[in-house]
């Protein structure tokens, strides 16, 4: 028999989060802290299915060909209007933008298209599963740099590089850190940069809560002279996951080699780029995000403010985004069944961490439970470990 | 430096679709040989947009979260039933659906999935550049065998076995072939299966077209005992590209692997997936289905007639689908600027051939130009061959 897959089944395996997310679904009345989803509440679903209408009627069945490799020029154009004067990335003369079914999709395709067996990338520890995943299946080896309130701890990854590690990319979420919630700061990233300078490596930026983060430092995109950047973006957590647009910013001729390699999977909906094309020309995006930084921010703040009373000492103190890690003081991964019959649901997170596994972290996202709703969520969690005993 | 992508840029290069596609957006009033998107004529557009309507106003904020891995429930059981029902293509009780975003991404993931390095790959020679190009990028190797009027030449790869080749898949499209127009008949798809069993191969059954022939022979799938047969299909051809809904059929196992793999970049939009079981479920698809084989069997009849007058014994005469290959007897890509002045665009069909490479094939596909054009466009074809010399 012949018909195993080539020696990659076991570098395959469910992503918690995709685990965690199956089980929420099938339960009413749980407090959701395991979705990273944006609140249902803030996905502008009238606009969208007014673009969907209006996009059918002016294009006819033109909206409904085959998309065409690297993305529509259409949606091109918004984008790089959208990151220049809505998130301050900017896109220098010699870069461009390609469009991929989201975040995820580019962060996929960039480690197949710069990954192979023996690379070094080096990223936070924790990290995001969904994001390392991918390179790990291109068999790069992923080296955990700690990171502190201020994000990934710069100094501790200069030190590995004086000792000869050579990695080819820095992989970073340098703004409202998955799963930290943590923010990188101006110092930080700009040492970043120097160092890919000095010790010629890139860096990826993937920075999909940008748009709902109140002033963020710049973008480390920004920071770069020489094109050591590829930062990765997302309409995600703006608009909806569910329509699947994110977009790729990099060297031209990286960029192109990106469009080639698309064309592979041609995977993002014509009809979508153009409907979300129109939103961004309609101004919808820029009325949105005002409302959105001050949602998130509020939805934070009262995680914060229940985490200090309940779990004191006990999680790392989010600036921005969804998340927060929380120690439970227990393994996660066994404690869940018992969490879900008190009526809360969180995403274990040992398989965040790249090289020390703490059996009892937890990521709490504050993303779809509503904002009521988050002070009982942690209660529950703490009667069901109380419970434990 | 170290920015270039790891051994990787070599293996990449434009689609000739692509790029005669990319032509073809840019001109008005020529007759378009290129697409291979179905007519526009056929593209059930307010079907579509009712659909979305519907699924946004029955769903809200929840047809736009993320899709989850492998295919939302809905969707695959809708899929089930069509294949099913309509496609006589049947699920065994190990099998399962797994959605992809278009059949490309699905032989995409199947590529990665299954191929590595010094893995050989069988195909018809000449074969879809798109579905061949991710294998060629996991490095196997790709063997042709001629193909007649009866499909893919079984005897010419049993002699091949014999001799000692051991593939790991053999790749095909035996329904209304892409770029060639021919089927494969029922002994060659029995005796392609037995191949599998004595030599120990998978079969990849790449069958877009397989909606929209009347009466193809059963699928290989249908005739496979053993789970040695992957099947990919797609509503591309059936509703629209642009929605990018496709599947994969294997054993359960595989299908699951398949799911996890798809996590790495969870390309196909929630809400087009929800709308799109709706439009089966109300069956739309099923009362399409009579008049897209009777419109595109016009068509292709249309087009045989002329190519008979002007082309006699140049091209493969096909059986159903989109294409058939003409013979220019002239350099096809050199020719193009030509035909594109004379108002009409083909797809130069060199790079579909895996072992020799004819310049003069031109692949000619009826999908797009409406029916009273065809016949203008091969007399375009033919004068602009003429004014050449």
């Amino acid at each position: 028999m012949n018909m195993e897959p080539t020696g990659i089944v076991e570098r395959l395996s469910w992503s918690p989060v995709e685990l965690a997310s199956r089980k929420a679904r099938s339960l009413a009345g749980v407090v959701n802290f395991a979705s990273g989803s944006p609140d249902p509440l803030m996905i502008p679903v009238r606009e969208i299915m007014e673009a969907l209408e209006q996009t059918l009627l002016e294009y006819g069945a033109s909206a409904l060909g085959y998309p065409g490799a690297g993305g529509l020029p259409e949606l091109v154009e918004e984008l790089k209007l959208y990151v220049s004067s809505d998130l301050g990335v900017g896109l220098k003369g010699d870069e461009d933008l390609v469009v991929t079914s989201g975040a995820q999709h580019g962060i996929k395709l960039l480690s197949q298209l710069l990954l192979g067996s023996g690379d070094v990338v080096v990223t936070e520890d924790p990290s995001f599963w969904e994001a390392i995943d991918p390179m790990r299946f291109q068999r790069a080896r992923i080296v955990g740099i700690g990171l502190g309130e201020n994000g990934m701890d710069t100094h501790a990854l200069e030190r590995i590089l004086r000792k000869g590690l050579r990695p080819k990319m820095v992989y970073t979420i340098p703004t409202c850190h998955n799963p930290c919630g943590v923010t990188m700061d101006l110092e930080g990233r700009k040492h970043l940069v120097e160092l890919a300078e000095e010790y010629g490596f890139l860096i990826l930026e993937d920075d999909p809560y940008r748009p709902i983060a109140r002033n963020p430092p710049p973008s480390i995109k920004s920071l770069d002279k020489n094109g050591r950047v590829i930062y990765v973006g997302t309409m995600s957590k703006v608009l909806a996951p569910g329509l699947r647009i994110g977009f790729a910013i990099l060297g031209r001729e990286l960029a192109e080699e990106l469009s080639k390699l698309e064309q592979h999977d041609f995977s993002t909906s014509t009809i979508i780029q153009l409907a979300v094309a129109r939103i961004l020309r309609r101004g919808v995006v820029k009325s949105l995000l005002p409302r959105l930084r001050r949602h998130y921010e509020e939805k934070l703040k009262t995680l914060v403010e229940v985490l200090d009373e309940k779990f004191p000492e006990r999680y790392v103190k989010p600036d921005c985004g969804f998340y927060t890690l929380l120690r439970l003081g227990r393994d996660a991964e066994e404690h869940l069944p018992r969490a879900i019959e008190s009526g809360v649901i969180y995403v274990p997170a040992r398989d965040f961490y790249i090289e020390s596994k703490p059996i009892d972290a937890a990521r709490i996202s504050i993303s779809t439970p509503p904002k009521e709703k988050i002070a009982e969520g942690v209660e529950r969690l703490k009667r069901s470990l109380e419970a434990a005993g």
